[in-house]
């Protein structure tokens, strides 16, 4: 019997996690990268720190168990010769004005990092002094909480290591517009490029928001939904950002520092925006206010850039991804509506996700049911 | 009776024209603007002389006439509050080494020139010296023939001050990614963005090379296919180049002055390439190679950005663009397939279009029979 | 008697101007370019209004002086061939949430536009509803008071038409630095740059900010310090926003709408920043804050870019520039401490100094006194 | 006695290691930044493999003797929390069409890797199939020769390493222009910015190619001038090029692979161009032409960007650089000059420069003889 050829669309954080799991397992894979801008996987910052999140539930359990795959994917990534995706251990901090409210959220973060075990780290309360010791531009009335464990991930680096992995054990990256899908009887299916045709078995739509609307073609629905997140990079030149900790005040903004005096803070949560991907003056203005009122130290830092986002928001009430096999369909597989937390759960899904097409046993994960 | 309302599919030339027609005329008209990259249009180097070009048969009966367009498309513009779109008449030069090769060229043009009357202006045989005079960088074993009504438009410009205009009468601009196209019975459509939904009574195509993915979902296939063009925009500051003339070798390359030392050279021909917008590096080698062959001036210009775009090229043997009504289907449009001359035709194709909708009577043009 | 040599040092709005003087009345000049980023010319908004300024005195008699002049810059540039600077005559109009601080804004803008006459126009009251009619982004709650005459001009494309007029005269521009300058004895001088040097009979430093320390280094002292602007450049596609007045509330910030749906919104006035040209987090911040507190209509809009400047702030008490010869050296000259005015009053002070190096009667300007 | 206070002139390669080496060694130490553009440790591809190079007698052992520190380099930054300054050892190749030629080259480079001992690494012959296989997209006919301690490292990355290990330090880092540099009596100095003034006991001038202007102002003449250097960086989407050897032909080009399918090819060596630093066409395609010419298999990369920089060239017969204290001045000190090589030489020089400042002995290298 000869290896199953599989066509994955989308070069995000999904579909380059599921074309690493089928290249490494000698699957034959086409990656087809729809080059549209807004990738989430492109523009998001990259922390890796489930255990600090305001999710609950069954969307936790799925984050989480994310946030504990990522040891193995380095080491796997790093057998692969791939050895800098920009990930660092630099722990998470909540932070708050009101040492109250931070003494009620530390009960969940600790009972959660004790679930985690060692990749989860220890957590410590910083008082105001040692908050800024670790992260200097905090408001010196802010006290946190420490979770050693927290990480960050530079997301382009990471998406462009798990292809570059791929592309080594075989994959073929095309890059091209998918402009057909065709199921062509029985378990396979025929993919058009604007310059090509793929005849596969099997087809992963990790197609980000736009999942949507490839699989409507197809005359399948799926409660996804974009939702817009506007970033700025700042710069703090001769500062050791590199071993600061990311920041996450009691809400959904945060700031996420990288090596080189390089500093992310954001994001928007616009609904409703569509696949516009511009900044805008309200966006800018929102993110700036709220990194500042964190972190007035942050004032005189420069702005490199703007990044903009959609994320693909699951609509389910638990919020939970769809990951897993279209059930009405053959061949046909889904991995998005990750929402926020594509850079921690897609590597461990879209592994899952690839185990399950081959046939072999995939972990049980919450988001996998269809 | 209730105006009729219309949803246009594309912001390029084609898609801006059309809608300018239609909200001009007091039509209802939503146009929605994919904001993929690759747009022709925003990439195009504007040049506005179908007398000088290598077409011939219909195809260059219907370039001729969108030339001959231009005053009357300034002059609607105008009226619209629309006072520059970058268009400047500053004649057009073709150019070769062998002065016998150029007097062959010369019979074409002459007789193109005065069939086009006044919009064509005159034909002026330019030696060496009086060549570099109206463009010092040329190489000064370089004859020339210069056709006075030759211009060059800038195509952002252009397109939004059509877009301005448009929006001016009454026309709604949505940036948003379509996602569903459904014919609702009779002359109805329903047309689904990510965040929202049109119903209407007419639908025009008018998305450059990715029209026939839009039609393909409906089952229409159309003879259309892109083909990749780079440019790369110099600055000579100091130099007025605002009053030179554009350069055309005989062959596809050209040189397009614009005001304040600006001036754009290319273009490549890639077929194949899909939708992968990307600048090469053999691109621009070859871009750099043959401008500095005719234009060695050019050796210390600065460069300033490169531009790429995806042509939308008609695949009939006439190379007529596809533009009219769907002959099987009810209510839909298409306007596509200008290849390199949608910035000179897409404004002439794009009001006859307009009218036609409307059921005002449109001029007869050869690419409109469908 | 051979025409004097001139060397220019600095291509801002102040040198281009000095250079087109010179050599529209054929003297020989040499203008070089320091290639420093934040120039103020490069980064300013471009209001030519100055009769809605909060400033006074002989520093408002300068001001309104270099409005009046406007005409006949552009007269001369277009008959030197440069026709287009994205100079328009749009209306300026004063903004406030109280109509009796408008009221009370009102005599003195009405006295100014009388002594000026025509080039001022009129003065009109719009309560909220024309306002509005006249610049739709802005807050439903402001009155305006609209002076016709005030107009808005590209920076950028106006110092390169001078530039380009310049060099269509015969001036000479290097692009380099000044490495040396020396007076040779008499009104002798030799400038040196990185690759070359030229001897002169005059030099005009007109370097910005950095003037001082040109000077410095002949030992000479001058009260000019450097002052950040930091201005975002905003798009409403769609918006005809080439018809819209700038708009002032009493204070520093404005709003500068720009064709095609650019708006300029800016600016800080950041002093002690040194020649530091970055864009910070809160410069940013307090340019959003302004212009959406006053316009309300922008928060959609796309950010595009954010520029920075270093203006040449006059330390006197009367803010006057200094413009002129320097009394106790032979044959230099300086022209610079414009402040946030070197868009308006540069054209017009560089005219005289450069009919002053020639011996040619100069206008008396009060910033000529040295 | 209290610590001396240094100020030091430059941030780039140079200044970055001055300032590191003092900061690490406790003096008081402030680096002024004068923010140019053109910095050539901002624009070069960070080839360290002296081993390969042109370069002979006394500026080669300087050169070597660059290399042969980077470990230690490494191990410092390292101690002081900086682990990623972008450095990998994957070895540097020199190819040539014609196997005689480059077994002329091999005797030379074999001779100075057992010189240099482990650093070097070994000598190897590749043939084209093996060539090949190191990188792929070398032009079939060419053989290679690999020398397995070859380097590469990112000059802003090491830069800014550098630089935030000096300010972890202690060092203080100004971003302003130094506008006055006076000798206020014996070992003193007094140095003024535009914003502030610093009194000191030494200047360290590290200011690349505009290091001559500087010395120039108190009357020192030193032989340097720069050299433009325009490169391109290309992206490969897909490639481990991360692993991939540097790659050097027998001329002055190169190629040099970085992580993530990042490439950089270069670069031009265009004397007497001043401080020009715009990327011109024939510098571009100049670069293309050669990185085509060796690797045909780069034609389809995408260009991401160009970069340029001013190499600080000595002038003296036998190229070596300028580093040391200016001998009829007190508490002067010089650090350029060094080409093509700063990212090699210039962390040992800097380092060297340093300890004689304060007194610790300094281990002899050519090019600190004045």
């Amino acid at each position: 019997m000869t290896s199953p050829r599989i066509v994955v669309i989308g070069s995000g954080i999904a579909g380059a996690s599921v074309a690493f799991g089928l290249a490494a397992r000698s699957a034959a894979v086409t990656l087809i990268d729809d080059a549209m801008s807004g990738q989430a996987t492109a523009a998001g910052a990259g922390i890796i720190a489930p255990w600090v999140s305001s999710s609950d539930g069954a969307y936790y359990e799925t984050y989480a168990a994310g946030g504990a795959f990522y040891p193995e994917l380095l080491s796997r990534l790093s057998a692969s010769g791939i050895t800098d995706v920009g990930y660092r251990r630099t722990g998470a901090i909540v932070v708050d004005r009101d040492p109250s409210r931070l003494a009620e959220a530390a009960v969940l973060v600790r009972e959660r990092a004790a679930a985690a075990g060692a990749v989860a780290g220890e957590v410590t309360e910083l008082d105001p002094t040692r908050l800024r010791r670790a992260c200097p531009p905090i408001d010196p009335e802010m006290s946190g909480l420490l979770i050693t464990g927290g990480g960050r991930v530079d997301g382009r680096m990471l998406r462009d290591g798990l292809l570059t992995a791929a592309a080594g054990s075989g994959a073929e990256l095309v890059r091209d517009s998918v402009v057909g899908l065709t199921a062509s009887g029985g378990s396979s299916w025929s993919v058009a490029t604007a310059s090509a045709r793929v005849d596969c078995d099997a087809v992963v739509v990790a197609a980000g928001a736009r999942s949507p609307e490839i699989l409507g073609r197809l005359g399948h629905r799926v409660a996804i939904a974009g939702q817009r997140g506007q970033l700025i990079h700042l710069s703090l030149p001769g500062a050791n950002t590199g071993t600061w900790p990311t920041v996450h005040p009691l809400g959904h903004h945060y700031i996420t520092p990288f090596d080189s005096g390089r500093i992310v803070i954001g994001a928007t949560r616009e609904d409703g925006t569509g696949f516009d991907v511009r900044p805008t003056a309200a966006g800018l203005r929102q993110v700036l206010d709220d990194a500042l009122a964190i972190a007035p130290g942050l004032a005189e830092a420069t702005v490199l850039e703007t990044r903009v986002g959609i994320r693909p928001m699951s609509q389910r009430d638990n919020r939970l991804p769809f990951a897993g096999r279209i059930t009405d369909a053959s061949g046909l597989w889904l991995a998005s509506g990750f929402g926020a937390g594509g850079l921690t759960m897609g590597p461990l899904i879209g592994d899952a996700i690839a185990r399950d097409i081959l046939g072999e046993p995939a972990p049980e994960i919450a988001a996998l049911q269809p």
